[in-house]
């Protein structure tokens, strides 16, 4: 398992609840990909939302964002951390 | 206070010790901008590194991390979090 943050662009307007629909539907299919998601920041001004987790492989949290039916933009893998 | 995500970009082939020392630098500094930053997580293969900071303002984020000898690329709010 690796650390990754992933980003989501133009969700300009996400409300708190979006952003927790959004959040729970990831939770709801994340162990068909062996993903956990540990935390999301939403921007709804810059439209940008970041998601962090523990996950087998970029990969996998591609696609389980996919299943939860929000796709991210980028996902990096990021093995340092402080 | 609010709530803010910042990326460092072109940060290729940072360590962990870099990503340590590049935190300490800023916690040493964040209190003259009324900054706390919280936790940075780095990805020395895109380059990226992105910050979790508490904050006055995206300014105050911002010169904090000038002072440290590392502006940011990127300041985003992030009002809502899961």
């Amino acid at each position: 398992m690796a650390t990754f943050m992933d980003v989501h662009r133009g969700m300009k307007g996400i409300t708190a609840d979006q952003l927790k629909e959004a959040h729970e539907a990831d939770l709801a299919v994340q162990q068909e990909e062996g993903v956990q998601f540990e935390r999301a920041w939403a921007d709804p001004a810059s439209g940008n939302v970041y998601c962090l987790s523990e996950a087998p492989s970029a990969d996998a949290v591609r696609k389980a964002h996919e299943r939860a039916g929000h796709a991210p933009d980028e996902v990096n893998p990021v093995p340092y951390s402080v």
